[in-house]
């Protein structure tokens, strides 16, 4: 009875030591140290390479170290019948929605341009919506996205969201489907992305989607890189179509030096923080899961194979 | 019976039309056509000269073009007895939560660091506070600071409050009195400040407070340019001891193109837009007032002289 952890960071000490206190009967072992594959039950993983979870012949369950678990659909090899779960960490929500509120409000108070004017050292009012008028849309409205909904509705944006299917948020009217993702763009001044990776929303943020938001509109991309074309994205801002965005996640990442979204003037980028997952709020989950696992209850947050999340 | 507007802005003609048809039976004057003085009954004033008000000897009521009185005080030859009505405009609060917000997560998330980061190309993860551990010091928490602190403790910051007197807020601790003024911050690592401005709180962000607030705090100045030493604050921005500042008020508006806050890479500033009056709402609550007076009411939002808001 073993748990391993595989991650790209510098925790597993800490992981060693916390796992230890909370599960002192369950073996700890950090990876590449896997020992005989036969002793893993728990899996706690980021980004495994392909076949390495099916290397596990007695695994019971696989824990995504993030909210996100394309990384782990990355692997076309994936053991058949083991759930993987994801983490739902109120503190990660908590983040993703400060996110974007603050570039929401950026852009609808144009903090852009009063940095420009300040360079110049031009005091002047510039028109300025009124918040009932802006149009805010998000994509995405599961735990993350609908918390982002509620809480831009709370400041009284105008705010609708747009999800695979039917569902209801307070405040916001929601779109469903691909037949009404472009009526959903088509009202959406600024376009706040927070969807899982899958294949349905690779390449979902393009030169099409673009074309259909308003003139002057904003985008801001906090799902995951491969959702964002980046030279459609770049295209529409250098033709002026699109005002601005404020960037988190990348198709590649680091980002390139190479890459122009670091020097475009209507491009704020950060390196991936939008949301850092607290260490302390996924052991809780990933221990509280392994408790449910024991007694003979289904891990909570158990992702769905056929939709990817 | 009529009512005289002065105002600084060109919307005269539109508030002789909604009067018009608000209040069809009420003559409308714009200032500088005052006429017969004892006619008019209500003045809607910005800025009135030292006596102009008091050259109206049948004036029941003043009301102030914004949430703000200091403007009509600066007369030492106000009237007695004449109730001063200030705006309460839900939707000035809204603008002046909106700005708060937007500024402090701007400082709590690193925005202008990151920005940097972005300048020299560099991918960079920077050390965190969790939102639970910000300390956050809203000075003011009438109208609109009561909506600022209930808005920020929302999403989880540690707030606190200051005010001339006791007083209750919902998720956050109210210091009160000078004497609490200290203490109040010297745990605040952002203060905001939306004080009325009144002889009491002339020059209180000053090289005390600054000093008594913990290295590498912030400060958002949207109440009154009055209330910030710009010296001492460039001072304390310079020897590192302030991390930043977003000022949207100044002594003197518009701000001189000589200032060096217009230039110090520590200050992001703008042209005294945090909150604009929606002249229709003014109508509604001016026209509300007239009503309650002219029905042998009070008008409500006087404010009190003593006080000075």
């Amino acid at each position: 009875m073993a748990l391993l952890l595989k991650t790209s960071s510098d925790r597993g000490p800490w992981w060693r030591e916390e796992f230890g206190k909370a599960l002192p009967d369950l073996e700890f072992r950090l990876w590449p140290a896997t020992g005989r594959a036969e002793d893993i039950e728990f899996a706690l993983v980021w980004k495994p390479e392909p076949g390495f979870l099916r290397a596990l012949p007695k695994l019971k369950v696989i824990f995504s170290l993030g909210a996100g678990v394309d990384h782990i659909f990355e692997d076309p090899h994936l053991p058949e019948g083991v759930p993987i779960v994801r983490l739902v960490d109120e503190q990660l929500t908590r983040q993703m929605v400060e996110y974007a509120v603050l570039h929401t409000l950026r852009f609808h108070r144009q903090v852009p341009g009063y940095e420009a004017q300040q360079r110049d050292k031009r005091w002047h009012e510039l028109p300025q919506k009124m918040t009932r008028e802006r149009r805010v849309g998000v994509m995405g409205v599961g735990e993350i996205g609908g918390a982002v909904a509620r809480k831009l509705a709370g400041f009284g944006f105008d705010v609708a969201g747009w999800a695979r299917t039917e569902r209801k948020i307070e405040g916001a009217r929601v779109f469903a489907g691909r037949g009404q993702l472009t009526p959903f763009l088509g009202r959406s001044e600024i376009v706040v992305c927070v969807l899982p990776l899958t294949p349905d929303t690779t390449d979902i943020l393009n030169a099409r989607a673009f074309a259909a938001m308003p003139r002057g509109s904003y985008v801001i991309s906090i799902g995951r890189g491969g959702q964002l074309v980046e030279t459609d994205l770049l295209a529409a801002l250098d033709s002026g179509h699109l005002a601005g965005a404020a960037l988190d996640v990348f198709r590649e990442e680091p980002l390139p030096a190479s890459s122009p979204l670091w020097t475009h003037p209507k491009v704020t980028l950060t390196p991936h923080v939008a949301a850092i997952t607290d260490p302390r709020s996924a052991l809780s989950q990933v221990v509280e899961n392994i408790g449910r696992v024991r007694r003979g209850l289904a891990p909570l947050n158990v992702v769905d194979p056929k939709r990817g999340y």
